[in-house]
């Protein structure tokens, strides 16, 4: 299997909560930028893409959460395409964090592609150029 | 099957994103509410079941989002008990804007009890008085 | 002096940090609620607003935080216009406990407004339904 | 004037609103993270401080915002210490694009050290490592 994309975050101190750990929807953010600094790495910023008329949103996501992350963690975020079809693509992650690389999060996201020169954002093929990217 | 549990929510600017609708991780935050009112609503507020020594975690989540929510809309969030273990529970979601009751998501999330008050936070029971409330 | 527009806001789980307390950077978003409820009231639906052309946005922050809100809290929020000008209006604020009353921070959000149909968003005069109903 | 702390943040598409820039609230996001960094690399990582038992708690924050940040946008937060007293530390801040070094916002913002581990939470001098560290 090819290898993930990998970036690295540190905890903010804003992501935490009362009970001393990151809160739960911030995986989510996490991932997020796993995925838009994976395209940025293929030569295609997401900015761009939204300018030339395509989005991504969010369809699925499945979270699984093991182990959680705390404030002064550095984690590393591991991102892979898990599934790419005309309109879609879905993205699989791991959250480890890098001081004993410990799993702490597994998740899968699949998004959409839609038209965001129309009202209605109806989907859309993915580009060509992402498409191609994606699929190597 | 039961009546779900239902609260209203306003979405707040602060929750949109550049493509104009809420950011899909405030979804999780939503539903977050939902529970923490539902389980209000059984005389068991969440604050203090964490002063009670008890701490409920997400364990997993799975979210179908169907339509965007929108700054304007008024949203329904509906919370049902799908599932209930000796040491975990499951609330199933919809999520519908007011306006025209369409649905605009559904999730599930599990949460696992745990033990506020030893350090590593071991799994342990829910409290008798929240299994028997969420049981009903 | 007229009489403030009145808000409450629960505390949100997601909104608090490991400190035990609201996160201060949320108090930012409780006062963005409280003037676009404040405009709402007046019968000037903020997102309305930004439809017909005009967006509000903040250009100084001054914030007094006094005592912490927690989880759990059922604050209120009083929103007073505090001055006006052709093109920028200044809110006041005051955050309070429910439950005793107790005064938990103070602020004042200056605001332009600008053009959202130019790309530039160049600073351009209230629209004049808003500036008289925030004068009276 | 000593040399500011300067670190680098990448806007995340979480932190965008509907009007296409940065959410004004974010802005005290990214400068808890310039200080806690600055206080970092001074050895003293604010996680240790906590479970020294002492807590840097916002008491004042004053934001001129300039310019908006947007998605794509790099970042630098630059950090100077602006005033240093028993119990209390004022920090000062400049915000701006990387690409045209153009000033994006400007901030104070002063905290206070707290006793962690009395429940009131009562002013306390800053630890005499810290304050002597942020004198320099």
């Amino acid at each position: 299997m090819r290898e993930p994309f990998e970036h690295r975050i540190r905890v903010r101190y804003s992501e935490t909560d009362q009970m001393g750990v990151v809160y739960h929807a911030n995986y989510l953010v996490y991932m997020d930028e796993g995925r838009t600094l994976f395209l940025a790495s293929l030569g295609l910023p997401y900015d761009e893409v939204e300018r030339g008329g395509h989005g991504l949103v969010v369809r699925k996501a499945n979270l699984r959460y093991r182990h959680a992350a705390r404030y002064g963690d550095e984690l590393l975020v591991r991102t892979w395409v898990d599934g790419l079809r005309a309109a879609s693509v879905t993205f699989r992650y791991e959250l480890l964090r890098l001081q004993d690389h410990r799993l702490l999060a597994q998740a899968t996201v699949e998004l959409a592609c839609v038209d965001l020169r129309r009202d209605e954002r109806p989907p859309t093929p993915l580009p060509e150029a992402m498409r191609r990217a994606l699929a190597d």
